[in-house]
């Protein structure tokens, strides 16, 4: 039996979203069990309304709500009865085999790292991101943990990238890219170039990827530190809304027919939907000693059902045990 | 009379592209007179094939061809009687008010420092580039010209991209943003921190700008450093080629007629056709002490009218002379 412990009040949508990704999963699956966690009332009766009444989702009390936009190291310090607390300690006691949120990242991130440690030899534990490409769903990290990142880390990044995409998007020989401002070795910031060094002799590295080969697929994994990654992210995910609104307002979208203009945002929308942020699962905070899952704010029914989904699979697979093996 | 000259044999296209931009340029105006650099024969030659011979051309041998992919370090100290160096010493001597090559950059913008000189009171150089929005054209820098880029240098950054978008973009009152992973102050790289302390004061600075809002023109200047700015821009330029591969391969993208598809296609690019980096325009080097614009390697004939023209509203608009007065 998989057990797996779901923040109910994280993310814009709660507790209606965390509580029906949890009942659909639930439903698709023979042996999983869900513990919800946040203020018992509120979930219980969330889970009522929503008609579900079988024995595979329970509630564990965590009355503490941390909002979005709090600072993440006040909300760890006061709260210490919030969902993502209470989850995640149940996670280190051996209580449950994976934590989700689609909550607070920093704060996840941070009450990750303090509650469940790092896995040993791990510099710094990463988050990374799927990226969409003409080429399938690529591996982008770090996105954001990470702002400033030496050279060993970097390198790290890539191994934990390679075990993710090996094991969660089925690409058996991925190819890791280091992003860079051209194809030289000499080229960019120091710690990028040290990376390079470091990683050149590797047979699966191919090399710097400049911006323009992202949409490409020019690797399977791409490697950058956070600053750079969780700018090129948010950029990627941006695209399609504003392809279209760029579309709209310009001379030829003015002149289209309102059916014409439906018919190419259906299209678009439907070919780039890879892209879709609420639709996308979440994602393991690599390196730290648990499986520990972060899923976008304004995550949907099914990617709260996805991102349960991907932790149940980091579980059957184990992927921190192979972390340890590719680290070590 | 403005005299500006023209690097004949930079580019992917030359001698073609660079002898058909200037003889468009002339040709639309009265009081011009285009330098072209290169080997004489060639150039000559090439000139009279498109069969200009008016007066309002001049060729001025340069024998040294330096190569696309050439170091430019190494360019810059044996081909000193190449286009680049001729130009930006006849520049430099006041025997012509502006030079354009879409050549070697890195060799351009080395020897455009080395020759040149900076502007007193400038920190770093920089160049930037025009980034399509829905709310218009819209200026990010630096775009690769410097890695790593201290407080200061941002901020000039910011004040030399507000003097382009005041003059070339015609926007009256723009709005400075700085690239960041968050909107909150305390946000990012410990440089951009800095510049955030900085700027914050300025009446015209609208704080943090994500990557999810360059598409959308929350700014009108892009402040970063040359490691993230070429990053996002090579990534912005390779959207509408990328995001038609993607419907092209996606499963409602098969499922469309050749018609149709190509129906969104001619309509996109068009509504996208801002993106195009052989149709755009050079960019000033900005912070050295004269005009040196750098155009892309694959300048069509357009961009490279484009470029002279906008060669000539600096030298109009005395660009320099208020870069020189907002930097000191």
């Amino acid at each position: 039996m998989i057990k797996i412990a779901v923040d109910a009040v994280g993310g814009d949508h709660y507790p209606q979203n965390p509580v029906a990704g949890a009942i659909n999963a639930v439903s698709e699956r023979d042996s999983m069990h869900i513990i919800l966690l946040g203020p018992e009332k509120l979930i219980s009766e969330e889970i009522e309304k929503q008609g579900y009444s079988g024995n595979k989702i329970s509630v564990v009390n965590a009355p503490d709500i941390i909002g979005m936009h709090e600072s993440p190291a006040t909300a760890i310090k006061t709260k210490q009865n919030s969902s993502i607390a209470v989850g995640l300690t149940m996670h280190a006691k051996q209580m449950c085999d994976a934590f989700f949120s689609a909550g607070n990242t920093g704060a996840l991130l941070g009450a990750s790292m303090f509650i469940l440690g790092k896995i040993e030899g791990v510099h710094r534990p990463t988050i990374g991101s799927i990226y969409p490409s003409i080429d399938g769903n690529k591996f982008m990290l770090d996105v954001g943990a990470n702002i400033d990142v030496k050279p060993e880390a970097l390198v790290q990044f890539g191994l934990m990238g390679k075990i993710f995409v090996q094991n969660l998007l089925s690409i058996k020989e991925p190819r890791l890219g280091l992003m860079n401002v051209g194809e030289e070795e000499e080229k960019g910031r120091e710690a990028v170039r040290q990376a390079y060094q470091l990683l050149k002799n590797r047979t699966d590295f191919v090399g710097n990827i400049e911006g323009r080969d992202i949409l490409q697929g020019k690797a399977d994994v791409y490697i950058c530190d956070g600053f750079v990654g969780n700018m090129l992210l948010k950029l990627g995910e941006s695209i399609p809304e504003n392809v279209l609104r760029i579309l709209k307002v310009s001379e030829i979208g003015q002149s289209l027919s309102d059916e014409e203009f439906g018919f190419i945002k259906t299209t678009l929308l439907t070919a780039l939907s890879a892209f879709d942020y609420q639709l996308i699962g979440g994602v393991p905070f690599l390196g730290v000693n648990g499986i520990s899952l972060v899923g976008h704010g304004g995550s949907s029914e099914l990617a709260i059902k996805n991102s349960i989904f991907t932790a149940e699979k980091m579980i059957q697979l184990k992927v921190n045990h192979q972390l340890r093996e590719a680290l070590n």
